[in-house]
């Protein structure tokens, strides 16, 4: 390995999955490629940038949002075409001219689909403080994921104790944990999922009182009703369109949805229309957007109640792991015909 | 006028608005009748009933949906056919079973469209402490709807100082004391409504800063871009369909959408569907529904304080009264058309 002489002069190869057109309705892996260039392992002289060596990068379904040119500017900024696709990722710290981080650190935050990714801002990026736990899940369960499906289920969600829960995507890499974290607060908890296995998962590690796999539900109001015939509490909101509007149709009275996100929209040209707002009124219920960057203030309180759950056994985390960056493209684009089960991520290696 | 003798025998006729079928789609004058029935102005023998001699009766949108048969109830129960349709008045007690209710008490409730009701439970009334206002203004400013735009907007709008608010369907009932709560908050508001009449009142008696005729506009988008070229931080949603889809692509980073009512969408007989719903997540907005009955219990502290705002002059309020119970149905029709300028009311009788 080079190191991190002075001037900044030694160069090492740098594999990284870049971009290569943007993209309009479904991606495809030619949509990136993975190409190598260099990257030096230090930091420019005077600056309070670092170096991260790239473990473990995570894959999640907003990314494909960044995929596309937008006109007006999107919530998150475009990908730059011919540059690596960025996500938070887990990494060991190379070469730091900041004074918090040391060589050999390790930390998660937003980097780059690389091996080697130089950080301007270091203090973005979190420290790892239960290295006793794999790495990966820092991408995941102690990572963007896990503070999501702990800040959505608690804050905005509000459940309460016997509160009636439906999850979908419910095993991917928050929905797996929103169910846990629902049946820690006694609340009865459904999930939703796309295939045989997944459900399987739901019920016999996730600890859902009751799963069913969607494709298999002609209808799926009636799907609901047989699971809630009281009603639903509370919606997490991961798919959007036709699923979000049977879950309307069967939400109880001050009900609350909070919205994480809607995959079954991402690759559509024009968005399905939810016909039956109205609901929103007859039922006075609450839907509400969060966005995890706006809870990164309480990450490490997370962490610590997180690492805990962990440690006693009363969270468990499946995760779905591609082998090295030239994995990646594939691993991405399965996130959308739901290939992987469990939290999807890539490692890119493994020290 | 017959006296309530003890035995309740003294018989007079009761002129009444009933529904005469069930409506889909677009409702006509030809769904109700005038009838003629006969009221007893008398309670039975050791009820704790009133009889009240209705005064004005209110025009409100969400009577729509009580003229649709439902195959799950309802949130509001339909109207029964060949009875007289229900909804908030304002009446004089003629006859009382109950302590609290005594002969001559001006109240306002849920009653009939017609001359005389029966009132089973006169605890769900309310008295009326401010009689030196028009007591028209009891199914307006200082009934219902004046506790919706008050609830609506301050207890789920959350406004600050400064916000910039949005109101649809700003010069009807809800509409044009929104406006006016907003500019007492140190909003700036912009409303829309359907005829240059009713947007030159907007500007001229409501105080709205900006206003527009939604029919003139080609393209809602620009005309929202145009007056809030910040975005918009409140959304008073009124009417649902395309004016909510613009609004969404309009909203500010942490926008909030109280759902008074859809009624762009009530006659409809598929609703229009709303295909941004992304925007909930990209802009972390909450939508949330309410319902008027579940501030009944701050009525009283509502009604001192909007009596205030009126003596002050800091609130002003326009109706459109319809003289008497044959006028009822064209004027409740006439809401969906927008005929209407100010809150649309049924003068029954003037004493």
């Amino acid at each position: 390995m080079a190191s991190a002489s002075a001037a900044g002069e030694a160069e090492v190869p740098n594999k990284r999955v870049i971009l290569k057109r943007y993209v309009t309705g479904f991606p495809s892996e030619d949509d990136m490629e993975v190409v190598t260039a260099t990257a030096r392992l230090a930091v420019p002289l005077g600056s309070a940038a670092m170096v991260v060596k790239n473990l473990y990068v995570s894959c999640d379904p907003y990314m494909r949002g960044r995929m596309t040119k937008h006109e007006r500017p999107s919530y998150v900024p475009d990908f730059v075409l011919g540059e690596a696709l960025v996500n938070f990722g887990v990494g060991k710290v190379m070469a730091s001219g900041h004074p918090d981080y040391k060589v050999g650190d390790l930390v998660w935050g937003m980097t780059g689909w690389e091996e080697y990714t130089l950080v301007p801002k270091p203090e973005t990026f979190f420290k790892i403080n239960h290295p006793e736990f794999p790495l990966s899940y820092y991408t995941g369960v102690l990572g963007m994921p896990g503070l999501t499906a702990w800040a959505g289920f608690f804050d905005v969600g509000k459940p309460k104790k016997g509160d009636t829960v439906f999850v979908s995507a419910a095993s991917g890499a928050v929905g797996q944990l929103v169910g846990q974290l629902a049946k820690l607060t006694d609340c009865y908890v459904v999930g939703s999922a796309g295939s045989d296995e997944k459900v399987n998962l739901l019920k016999t590690k996730f600890g859902y009182d009751e799963a069913f796999n969607y494709k298999k539900e002609q209808d799926l109001d009636a799907a609901l009703r047989r699971y809630f015939p009281e009603g639903i509490d509370i919606y997490f909101e991961n798919v959007g369109g036709p699923t979000l509007e049977a879950v309307l149709d069967n939400m109880r009275n001050h009900g609350r949805i909070p919205v994480c996100g809607m995959i079954s929209q991402y690759n559509l040209e024009e968005p399905e229309g939810v016909h039956n707002l109205f609901q929103v009124v007859a039922k006075r219920l609450r839907m509400e957007g969060f966005m995890v960057l706006e809870y990164f203030n309480q990450y490490y309180k997370f962490e610590e109640e997180m690492a805990g759950y962990l440690k006693e056994g009363k969270i468990t985390y499946v995760e779905d792991i591609a082998e090295g960056l030239e994995k990646g493209p594939a691993a991405l684009i399965g996130l959308f015909t739901g290939r992987n089960v469990g939290k999807q991520l890539v490692a890119v290696a493994r020290e």
